[in-house]
């Protein structure tokens, strides 16, 4: 490929979405800059209107999206080698029979340690503190005191140790906690003190003293917190999900919050997002809702751009790129 | 002393406390069975009522109270020699005019460090993601997104670096913040990274985006954080109060809460606690209360009595005793 070649990128942005997603003009122009040479042989095409999207398709060798088109993909754009997702998870993407063998998708993975790992840290202590009870009784204008020990000590069983789950173990260990990590594989690196496969996972959960669901959304781990495996947690123990809301079943925790038999839950993932007005969620006690914002940044997009530019490196240089997605696992 | 001689200790609980700060007898006769040798040699009357507490003064060397008795102290207990009080904040027996010369007066100091820090990481963290917000949109059950930069980098100014400044120190330090010590002596160990005498206090708030108040109340430390030191604070900075209420001017804080120019303000200590249904503090917006528990551990007592038989080695081998009141100091 010469290297004056330009290549044609679509960055593909939806305009219900909040504009921490969005890239303007001089964004683009600020992150190209940024990448110096390799600024220099992209050109980029920003996309408001799906009605718009054909003509650039015709010449685009990249994407950058959340959701991509997908009808007649390869007709309709039959230069398009590579598509950045523009978060994590690919799940509302699955199955990927819609793509081309010869397009690449990648994820956004890695993006999301640092927000993550203060967002965990803070529910952890949220939920050890009793804060959601602390809340409900300033709204009702009530002191009455209810004292906790120190965290520290205390185990964390993490579902999922990839970017969020590696980054809830981190959390966890800088309050003075234990890890044990669930995974597929049964390994986890630091700094899990333990790592289970998944199979395991029904021994594992009634050591929880807090249970972080940091999975990705498969078809494999869609359900996995069912109503049995959720009844396996003592009593007073509690659940945060930063993964996706269909990875537990939210009916069954409500059941077991409104039995008191959990102490909490801190849900910043749910089903349908926006969540509905009428959903109980937002009234169940010690139920903490965030409207999935753990993981991001307001400064998500120029992050993702240097991210997309490393790689873009690799893809000019006929190199594979970095997290490309499993289309069997799904992640 | 022979070793023989057995130490009476009066053990004051007041039952319109909470129930963490009682001892039961079998909380007692477990202490001194943990302190083996030291645990013979005390007799402990537990006094639940003031009417019947001149009897057990007669004869008390030692007494653990949030509240002594201070009329005619001597008289009434000849041979009292050590008031331990319960808390670490002796502001409300000042002025000390009412204490004997030769009764000692120790407070429980170092006993809130565990708990504090976590409540500070908590707090931090609460006040860095729009969790008040979120938490007045879960009541109203509105889901409206708002996004935080990672809360490594930012500036946490805290005023006081005793026991519990060292430990919001600590909480800050934990999530990559930047921690200035304010203090009287002008300075601090770690992991303050720099540190200044209380008359700097001007020039260092306005590098705050925390500001945690963290020192005792005394005479001169009474209403420091004042309405134009308040304002001093740039806009979006935060504030969190574990020491004592009348170190800040609540008043103006809520007007600069109300008027949004700050971003929050954690409160764990109120006047008068508890906090009247009618206070308008429980309403102004993005203002968090606690219930004064942000120190505080359910086995308080326990705690206490272990640090107290520590203490009571040296009070019967005539050694001085830690955790002395200074009475000029006023902690």
């Amino acid at each position: 490929m010469p290297k004056s070649h330009k290549h044609h990128l679509i960055i593909e942005c939806f305009r219900a979405n909040s504009g921490i997603y969005h890239v303007t003009q001089a964004q683009w122009a600020a992150a190209a800059r940024r990448h110096k040479a390799l600024g220099k042989r992209v050109t980029a095409t920003i996309v408001w209107d799906r009605d718009g999207i054909d003509k650039a398709l015709k010449t685009a060798d990249m994407m950058i999206t959340v959701n991509p088109p997908r009808e007649r993909l390869r007709e309709r754009a039959p230069r398009l080698k590579w598509i950045q997702n523009r978060g994590a998870g690919i799940n509302h993407l699955m199955p990927l029979d819609w793509l081309p063998d010869d397009i690449v998708l990648t994820n956004n993975r890695g993006a999301h340690g640092a927000k993550c790992e203060d967002y965990c840290t803070m529910a952890l202590l949220m939920l050890a503190t009793h804060m959601p009870a602390f809340m409900a009784q300033q709204h009702a204008r009530q002191w009455k005191a209810a004292f906790s020990a120190p965290i520290a000590g205390k185990t964390a069983v993490v579902i999922g140790f990839g970017d969020l789950g590696s980054a809830a173990g981190r959390a966890a260990k800088k309050l003075g906690m234990k890890v044990i990590a669930v995974t597929r594989s049964g390994k986890a690196g630091k700094p899990a003190d333990a790592a289970y496969k998944v199979s395991r996972l029904d021994s594992m959960l009634p050591k929880a003293d807090f249970v972080v669901v940091a999975t990705p959304l498969t078809q494999k781990t869609r359900g996995l917190m069912t109503r049995e495996r959720l009844a396996l947690l003592k009593p007073g123990a509690a659940l945060i999900n930063v993964g996706r809301a269909p990875l537990v079943d939210y009916d069954a925790l409500r059941d077991m919050l409104n039995g008191g038999k959990l102490a909490g839950a801190m849900l910043d993932v749910h089903d349908p997002e926006p969540l509905p007005a009428d959903s109980p969620i937002w009234t169940t006690p010690n139920l903490i809702v965030t409207p999935h914002v753990s993981c991001d940044n307001p400064r998500y997009m120029d992050l993702l751009l240097d991210r997309w530019f490393e790689n873009f490196a690799r893809f000019a240089a006929g190199k594979p790129l970095l997290n490309q997605v499993d289309r069997k696992l799904g992640y």
